[in-house]
């Protein structure tokens, strides 16, 4: 099936609701892509909200839609799912040199790239931010009441995308996000590669730098496990909470003691994520 | 850390509860052995109830703990899940001849094997009912109090152990099974490789068979999709239906419109089944 710009690839039903894979061709990321939705049963009647999900480093559309058990709150609430994949994809896409995890296919970084090969293909800011909720919204029962969230990677995407975009997202949260990519290996990597060796050009993308500036941003929540292999080194949540601090922004940012940087984390606090948004969503 | 016979690979907080999985040494199996199991926070307190899980074909102990989003009702409850591989591994294991997904690695069918070369390893029936309980019971804070529950080939293997074992196990259910494996092309391939040509040696196995002879059974409670595409082929739940209406048994056989086989039908209806077993494993 075929809805103008959008092919459905599958279709399962799930908590009453609709769980569905699509492929498109993305004219900024100039390649095909996947990605998945659920959409609640409230969405056979009228438009509902979305909740953007970004994921983290070698995940797809998937991972978070088979493993954080968030359909049954959004059925319950009346949210829709928006699950996009972490990079741009296809034979013709460049990858990590050396096909490292942290870089590349499956590590887009939520950023605009502008360094060689990578600026023809990675603009997943503007894919998250422009392309897929217009095309979204055009095709799907969708209002434009959007909220985002993700974990690790897309933790980092979820924060720099709803910080920048006040005006197109009610309210931010994430899981284990790359707080302060600026400062860690995985971010310098990334930002290295996508946007070459000027570092006034990151700062666009660094939570940390954003929410230390930030006036009257979104409401934010955060969680993070005492016991992630990559807490503290790559994630830096304390930056993250010096910024709140030094902004006075009233973000909850919050450590969750003994649990780690998996999925099994993630299914254990969505719902109270998804409950978060909803008092934004339908406010 | 090894607990005696146990050695623990991993352990992840998850909903306040413990996700472990641990290695062994199997006697009945004659192999080394992975599965997992889910200790809710009540267990730091005092002996937990249990309730097994089988999963289908080509799974291990990982899908069910990683997709159906059983731990956070199992929390709740007090219930400690049991996941258990599907079938002996190693590379002193034969598997399929062709490597099919439906037959030996993968798709031990829990039952004992008798037919050569399958009977030195695959006796996965001895295994789910008796070595595991008693390793588990002996080094773990578990009960004697066991439910059983398992998807499609682990559908067929909670149905026929649970209904053979009715001291054993207080209450059974299902999710998709295999409902009368002597007759449908799956349970034919299984039988005739495991057990041989000897028919009169595969009703022991075959849950419509016994669920049409069986005397006061414990409570039955079975889902299945009607948009799976193993229903009505493989999966014959008519049969089992008709065996139920046979014997009088008062089963709960549902059919679920719309939902198909995979693990999204499955986290939509557990927390069902969960509060369904609790009722009899702690009565």
């Amino acid at each position: 099936m075929t809805i103008s710009a959008l092919t459905k690839v599958s279709e399962q039903l799930c908590f009453g609701g609709r769980q569905i894979r699509f492929t498109h061709t993305s004219t900024v990321l100039s390649c095909d892509m996947q990605f998945s939705v659920f959409l609640p049963p409230q969405a056979e009647h009228g438009k509902v909200p979305a909740l953007y999900w970004l994921s983290g480093l070698t995940c797809t559309d998937e991972n978070f839609s088979s493993k954080a058990g968030a359909q049954r709150i959004a059925a319950e609430l009346g949210i829709a799912l928006i699950m996009p994949d972490t990079s741009p994809r296809g034979d013709g896409v460049p990858d990590d040199p050396d096909g490292a995890y942290d870089f590349g296919l499956g590590a887009g970084f939520y950023v605009n790239a502008t360094a060689a090969p990578y600026a023809t293909h990675y603009h997943m800011y503007d894919y998250i931010v422009t392309e897929l909720p217009q095309l979204l919204e055009q095709h799907l029962p969708l209002s434009d009441k959007r909220a985002i969230t993700g974990h690790s990677m897309g933790g980092h995407g979820a924060l720099v995308i709803g910080l920048r975009n006040s005006e197109r997202y009610r309210s931010i949260s994430a899981f284990s996000p790359i707080c302060n990519p600026v400062a860690c290996p995985w971010g310098i990597k990334a930002f290295s590669g996508y946007l070459g060796d000027d570092k006034s050009q990151w700062q666009q993308y660094d939570a940390s730098v954003l929410l230390a500036v930030a006036q009257d941003p979104q409401p934010l929540l955060v969680d993070q496990g005492t016991a992630d292999s990559f807490y503290p080194e790559q994630l830096r949540t304390d930056n993250l909470i010096a910024a709140a601090k030094q902004s006075a922004v009233p973000a909850e940012i919050r450590l969750q003691a003994g649990y780690d940087h998996s999925y099994y984390f993630i299914a254990s606090f969505i719902e109270q994520h998804l409950r978060f948004h909803a008092r934004y969503l339908f406010d």
